[in-house]
């Protein structure tokens, strides 16, 4: 047996995705609208908060094509935080008018090769990564991934050793995109039907493409990817969420 | 043709995983949902009573994201009762405001290995291997799985001593888990579509990613595990259900 | 090339699993419900004369799990008249209140091994075979296969020999459950998306497990089996029809 | 690069399968249904005199199984005219009743092997098969299907005479059913998902078994064959139309 | 690590691909559907202004088949511009009779090869190429496609010299077809599901066919191409759109 990668955990994470059924939307009275956009702000607010108490964090994007209308990213300290976020979202008024599209059920985690020689509990760079406030860069892109295990390519069987250094590279390309694209890593096996989700923000969407692109020649990416779908998007600022649902 | 592995088999078990339709669901009067919600309870305590006279067993836990709002797990002596208890709940009124999500049905299993040199039928710790009464853990994890077979991965060609190996590491893994988490092993083939269902539970759910990621670098699930949808929740205790269900 | 097998048909087979939508069945008058039920026996009626003068079969179960509620298995002599019977079922009332959850169509297929030195035609046993009047048993479990044509494993690609040996060393493993599960082989080469259709028929459903189970160690199922959904589920006599859809 | 083979083509085909939604369907008044049968049997008319002028050709047949009610096979000389008739058909009465279940867009295609030293464009008999007029046969069987690429079974990689040898191969097959099943092969590289369409006319559907069945063997389907849904139908003529449309 | 291709990035690009609700569209009164248009072709004075400002471009196109009636391609410099366009579309009342079939994400990408010793910025033919104005040519055809990686097929893993060479064959074949056949290559990695979406467009649909068979036969297709759906049709002018829209 290869040894086993040893990771750290963070918060809890919720990717939620909806898809606006504006046909309906239309048909409420717009005090209805005013009343269920207020309901979704009282929502925001609590989250706001929790946000500025750094118990959690939040970001909503409008998403690009027809797989979402937006998605909305949660991070709490405990996955019974998100299903209770997720069920309180379910029965707003706001959410009756939307379509459930995809969501994503993973934690934030860090691989130990970063760690070495700290403590954990107590690093501040440790522990601002593993319980990050989401930053509100202008553009999103999350997508769930495995590693392959397919015949003659397959991570799992692989020496620690070897991963350890195709890991080293990737990270390395990674670097070289700092300040251009900020990268959230959770960690999802056991939770949800991928092995990791990757959620990237930037202030240039372009630098996700010549990131992910670049890094897909990167033996770690070509032999041992595999990737679910890929979801684009918009920031979504408060002030924006009236004009976004505005009919 | 390689040596088949044996089984004993216990309870039959159906995990049945349900969307609510809260929109439609809030159309009701209030009075109206409280007698749905009393009708299921009345349901729950028929299966309360089946549990105290040990002849059967269940939990309900929500579910964490899109993929249901909860899970209904059930464990009866016969594949008869599962299916009346199914359409006993499917013509209830609270059935009416869920959509179907996910089901699975499959038997408790446990490969002989274990029961080497005891009487199956009178022994107390298989007996309650077999017919086992759910915990009230907090925490649910439930996903299906095979064991491959493609080109020079395939687990039903290799010698029954191989397996036998394999599966022992494997345990050795579960073990070092004993007391955060507790596995039940349903076996599914010929009765739905994958061989295995696997139900975890845990009083911490971040024990289901680590117990899980350990043991995909064990050749047993490197090289011949498939994995199908993995779900998790949190316990809905009764006391919890009237706010589960509140809108 | 390999030498194809050759194969001897009897009659069509229509399997058809539908969902109750039990929401809209609640919303009938009782005597709506009774006249639909009424309509569904007439049709059961004609069906059973069918079968009393040995022009066709039928069997009836209800389904555990999400994917149906119930299954129709009926055999027919031709095409045309499983197409009849179809559209005659989709235009009840009751079909108003079920949705459509899979149907496969296949012919009932011999293979010519155990044919051997037989006049087709007149031999009673073959005809009977390939006419089978349906058990009355408690439990069918339905899946459609394939045979791989996959890199190495490649059924198609091998001598008519090795086919032929593994497919005994398979039969004798099915003899052994000769009494407890009974087997009927339909083919659907260019009828469905199967290769074949395998219906079981027992007195316990556990036996459908022990004989699958064993099965998958034999090198045909093996290297060779692809198989599809399974479904299970307990025999709906006439008798038992009003209560299962008592509402 | 291998050499690429070289095609003719014809009309192009539209496949067309509908689901009935019976329930809606019989919410109409008797004169409503008579009058969007009406209306379906003068959009008949212009087919059938588009046929009469050999300017096209179409077929209409009922679908065994769930997966569709009846498909409508078209032929016509561009493109526009497929889109314009599925346009037309969109906008009846009769489809407000139907739900798409299955379209398949390609073009009647000929190998050039066949049409050595022919003058296409004036040889009658490559003509008649470049425009075929449909038969009135009795059995329908449609489906799609790909040639492999897959590691060592590369149809896309072999040599032309490695191609051609075994599609020469696999036409004495086809050969043998002279008479019992008719053939079209339509090309769909660039205009749908698959690469070719199969679309077979019989006398008696256990032809159809008998042929795809023995045509597996052959290495050409056996290694380099994928294939999609397979449909298969009774022919629903005009005069039938009425007793398929009762209820 | 293979040496990563560079790539150039024009416009962003939508498709938005949408079937008509045709039954619910006929519900409308004529003035209603009126109304629609009218909001609709205001829509598309906007894009045409902007097309003539070149500030962006697009094309519509009717859908032949069953995936989708029509086919939105829109081209915009920035990806909140397309998000925005695709909002203000679904707001309309024509999408409220619309259902939505498919959409893919992407930014115009020319390789680094065609650009050799020009100046990206200033270049006119490169500017032209980045930034398109889409043909009014009558026939459009559409698709997603992935370089593959699997086991010896893996272009990720190839050196850059043999990619090249590949990809210059592959060149070779696309300029046989120039005048027939224009092709625009819209880079997708980290945006959407696929790698890249192939957009082509044609005076004859017949020359789709007959490109991308003759490609396939390349060795950069026949061992490296994996393919989406493919989507083709017909130019929908302004001058057809009541026309299309007419029930």
């Amino acid at each position: 047996m290869a040894e086993a990668a040893t990771t750290i955990e963070g918060w809890y994470c919720l990717h939620d995705l909806r898809t606006m059924d504006w046909t309906a939307w239309k048909c409420l009275s717009s005090e209805e609208r005013e009343a269920a956009i207020h309901e979704f702000h009282q929502l925001l607010e609590k989250w706001n908060k929790t946000q500025d108490e750094k118990q959690g964090s939040h970001a909503i994007y409008t998403v690009v094509g027809q797989k979402a209308d937006f998605i909305m990213m949660i991070l709490r300290p405990t996955m019974d935080e998100l299903n209770e976020i997720e069920n309180e979202f379910n029965k707003t008024t706001l959410a009756d008018y939307t379509i459930k599209s995809y969501s994503y059920v993973s934690i934030v985690e860090l691989s130990t090769y970063m760690a070495k020689g700290k403590d954990i509990e107590t690093d501040p760079e440790i522990q601002a990564r593993l319980k990050p406030i989401l930053p509100d860069w202008d553009y999103i892109c999350f997508y769930p991934m495995d590693k392959r295990r397919d015949g003659e390519d397959n991570w799992y069987m692989l020496p620690m050793e070897d991963r350890g250094k195709m890991m080293y590279s990737h990270g390395m390309i990674g670097r070289k995109y700092a300040g251009k694209v900020r990268q959230i890593i959770t960690g999802s096996v056991g939770l949800d039907d991928w092995e990791w989700g990757v959620t990237l923000f930037a202030h240039d969407p372009l630098q996700f493409k010549k990131l992910i692109y670049e890094m897909r020649f990167d033996e770690v990416s070509a032999r041992y990817g595999e990737f679910g779908s890929f979801f684009v998007g918009n920031r979504l600022s408060e002030e924006k969420l009236p004009s976004f649902l505005h009919v």
